[in-house]
């Protein structure tokens, strides 16, 4: 199999776009700005979906499931929100076709079935959980509400990239109700956690824990926290945003609750979303020039096995030595493919592996069965060893979790060399340009500057890490005092 | 709690909507048709999805994902199938809102934002995936295409009602291609089989295996395979539905691929569904006066432990002998929640659990404490037992098992005496008006004859089933020959 990706070098966004697509990991529709997730891409996804939702679960969230309509008067109720979200909702007006009288077997939109009410599609659901919640919330005993949904929405975006910016994507959305500001902002701080837990552990991509300016804030939203991770072309992704709410969309949909002592109050609220952009992320963070790079937390084959034979008996014996390091490696939870295709060479499976980013290759050839030996290879080192077939399957299970803990710890080392602490603007844009990566640099506090540093930089504000020593100093391009560095990037 | 619920004999309908209300399975929401799914409804949903998707897998399909939006020339390609979706289509034409200039805070649809060409919101995706699958099958090598997707639809009824009809439901959607007709008549046989493998072990639903007749049939498909239910009141349920769809989409969409020989040909496909419809025919079949009824493979508890005490100390002590068992349990993989809320009383709790379809409560007291035993009740016949609580977690266990083998002894049972053999149109009005459930009857084979039954009795055929004794005779209403017996009911 021949790979013929752009290199990362020669174009990163081309190897991006390439990369994609060649392993089998979603394309473009014939839906404008819609993507296929492909069955590969897809088990990557739904390894990333059983871990989070167990991670929900565990913090005590239940999920649910609310329409993907929202009527317009409902979607404008908290005005900020809908303000937000207004310039890229797809609107369904009508809900009936009808034969076309000129053109047979065409049809049109019939104009009788014209709805009272505009439906938008979900970009979001605030909105239509919150005008729920008025009827689930009553009393103190109602609270908290801990609710999760897995759902498709839909942002018309102009232009697109898979994974990155689709109009559709899938996302999970949680959804929180508090009696109190306290607990309220303890849950949004909490799923943040929860993230940064998943997207570390289980991504291996270091994120940065921080909040949002007012600028870059969630529309509707008190407080934006977020983690921020860096791709290897030095950009920054956004990998997921926990919202604190305050009480605005209580207090657009009238959810109030009686406390113990009696009195009505509005609750407090929080809402919390990743989605299939960590695809995206995934891929820009640890793949190569030869193609994909799965962490073996999340790659749907962990474990690929090469028979190399000249003659069938070969193969048949191949085979019987094989089935019984496949049972093993089972028994270990480990996800192994014995790759025995007749009609493709060692080469062509090997590149293909490759491309698809399983973590360690096996290959067996006559003279291992001789040897009692197996040739493991690493994907993300791309080196080779000569294990003895005894216990291998314990080396096999040591070498995936230390390969999940190098992934990790080659992206921490990228991402701790691309943060740079700048004093003055010419070196904030020099680094920019340059190195790229987080730009550490004091700013003063205005979105006045945020967007003059923008529009001269394309940079913007990731976060305000929240991990940091405090420092004191003068704004980078105004020269105003600073509370705190803050981190710049360009961004995805 | 109070139930309050409408008997089944006073009024089955209305017994259904309040149960599903009341029981926390899902509710209307503020769009129209559109419900929201609740947190213990979802949990059924989930365990639901988990077996079926298990069982997808094994019998080898990938999951992915399309887009939820389908441009209408593509949806016309397949004629069929468009006509028979065109009049339930809910229609995207815009992508935009803007301020209302005339109402400050208020939204309206953007007029320069018309699409080019509408989005329907797929109804079912054999066009958008068909239109993909173009791209995906070059050769014989490419074949069988075993694809899976878990989505949101929308068809635009007039009339709704919760989980059997709404407007936007949730299901999953097989499809496949095939090289060969025979081998995509095997699938959809086998998604049939899979299906009622399902509802009969899993949901504890007897169904009938059949197949539809061209009335009935799916648009666009040669033959659509059925598996029909009987719910308490008599009437039927579609449960679920296997189409072979012969070479209609992929001529409709130029689906071809090169045989081994070299020639090229139009691939054979086949498409097959379920969704949350089958949790009305789970709260339908199984569930009472008192509330739902569970099969223990479905609820997301499983038991129940409700302590009986006068003071605290007792309370402590219940807890502490209640600990050992609740570990027990749960290493046999049982589900099992302890309910001990200082707010509410035990007749309470029981009345809540009752509703809520618990298949075993366990209640333990002081005196249960002193001899060393439990309170175990069954949900669905209501009974009670004092068991020794030395090995009570295999007796449970065994209980389990006992339950859900029973709920579908006592529905096959109902269902069994409610087939019902007619040899003349009085007697079928007879059949259907007073004991209802199928009717089997001889008919000439007309969707005339088809029809005016229909208008007549507001029976249709459900289904030819697949498994009977060849019979000719003479049809019921016309009394031209019969090639055999097909079953008529009043349908959900």
């Amino acid at each position: 199999m021949s790979k013929n990706i752009t290199t990362r070098a020669e174009d990163y966004s081309k190897w991006y776009n390439e990369l994609v697509v060649k392993a089998d990991l979603a394309e473009n529709s014939g839906v404008r700005g819609c993507m296929v997730i492909k069955p590969y891409g897809y088990a990557i996804w739904e390894k990333m979906q059983a871990e989070l939702d167990r991670m929900f679960k565990e913090t005590g969230h239940q999920n649910a499931y609310f329409p993907l309509f929202v009527p317009k008067s409902m979607f404008e109720a908290e005005e900020k929100n809908a303000e937000g979200f207004a310039k890229e909702c797809a609107v369904v007006t009508h809900y009936r076709l009808k034969n076309d009288p000129e053109k047979p077997g065409k049809l049109i939109v019939d104009p009788n079935a014209k709805l009272e009410e505009e439906l938008i599609v979900r970009p979001t659901s605030e909105a239509i959980i919150w005008s729920t919640y008025k009827g689930w919330v009553q009393s103190y005993r109602d609270l908290p509400l801990l609710i999760n949904q897995w759902a498709n929405v839909v942002r018309w975006e102009m232009r697109t990239r898979l994974f990155l910016r689709t109009a559709e994507f899938l996302w999970q959305e949680g959804h929180t109700a508090h009696a109190t500001r306290a607990e309220a902002v303890e849950e949004s701080e909490k799923m943040m956690n929860v993230y940064a837990d998943f997207v570390e552990g289980f991504m291996a991509i270091p994120v940065v824990k921080g909040i949002k300016t007012e600028t870059e804030r969630f529309a509707g939203a008190e407080e934006t926290y977020c983690i921020e991770a860096l791709m290897q072309d030095g950009k920054a992704l956004q990998a997921g945003t926990s919202h604190f709410l305050g009480q605005n969309f209580a207090k657009a949909f009238d959810v109030k609750f009686a406390t113990a002592e009696g009195k009505q109050e509005y609750v407090w609220g929080t809402s919390w979303g990743v989605s299939t952009r960590l695809m995206g992320a995934l891929v820009m963070t640890h793949s190569d020039d030869q193609g994909l790079v799965l962490p073996p937390s999340l790659a749907p084959i962990q474990v690929v096995i090469v028979p190399i034979y000249r003659s069938d008996e070969q193969l048949v014996t191949i085979k019987e030595s094989v089935n019984s390091l496949v049972l093993a490696l089972r028994k270990l939870n480990i996800t192994v493919k014995f790759d025995d295709r007749t009609t493709q060479k060692p080469g062509f499976k090997f590149a293909e592996w490759e491309l698809k980013g399983v973590p360690v290759r096996i290959a067996v050839g006559p003279k291992d069965l001789e040897n009692g030996t197996f040739e493991v290879a690493r994907r993300d080192t791309l080196t080779k060893t000569i294990v003895s077939s005894e216990g291998i399957e314990d080396y096999i299970q040591d070498l995936l979790a230390q390969i999940q803990a190098d992934l990790f710890g080659k992206a921490l080392e990228y991402r701790n060399t691309h943060i740079t602490k700048v004093s003055n603007f010419d070196e904030f844009k020099e680094i920019l340009e340059t190195k790229g990566g987080f730009v550490s640099a004091h700013w003063d506090g205005t979105a006045a500057t945020e967007e003059k540093i923008k529009d001269l930089t394309k940079a913007t504000i990731r976060c305000v890490p929240l991990d940091q020593e405090k420092e004191e100093g003068v704004c980078v391009l105004t020269g105003a005092p600073s509370a705190g560095r803050v981190l710049f990037a360009k961004a995805y």
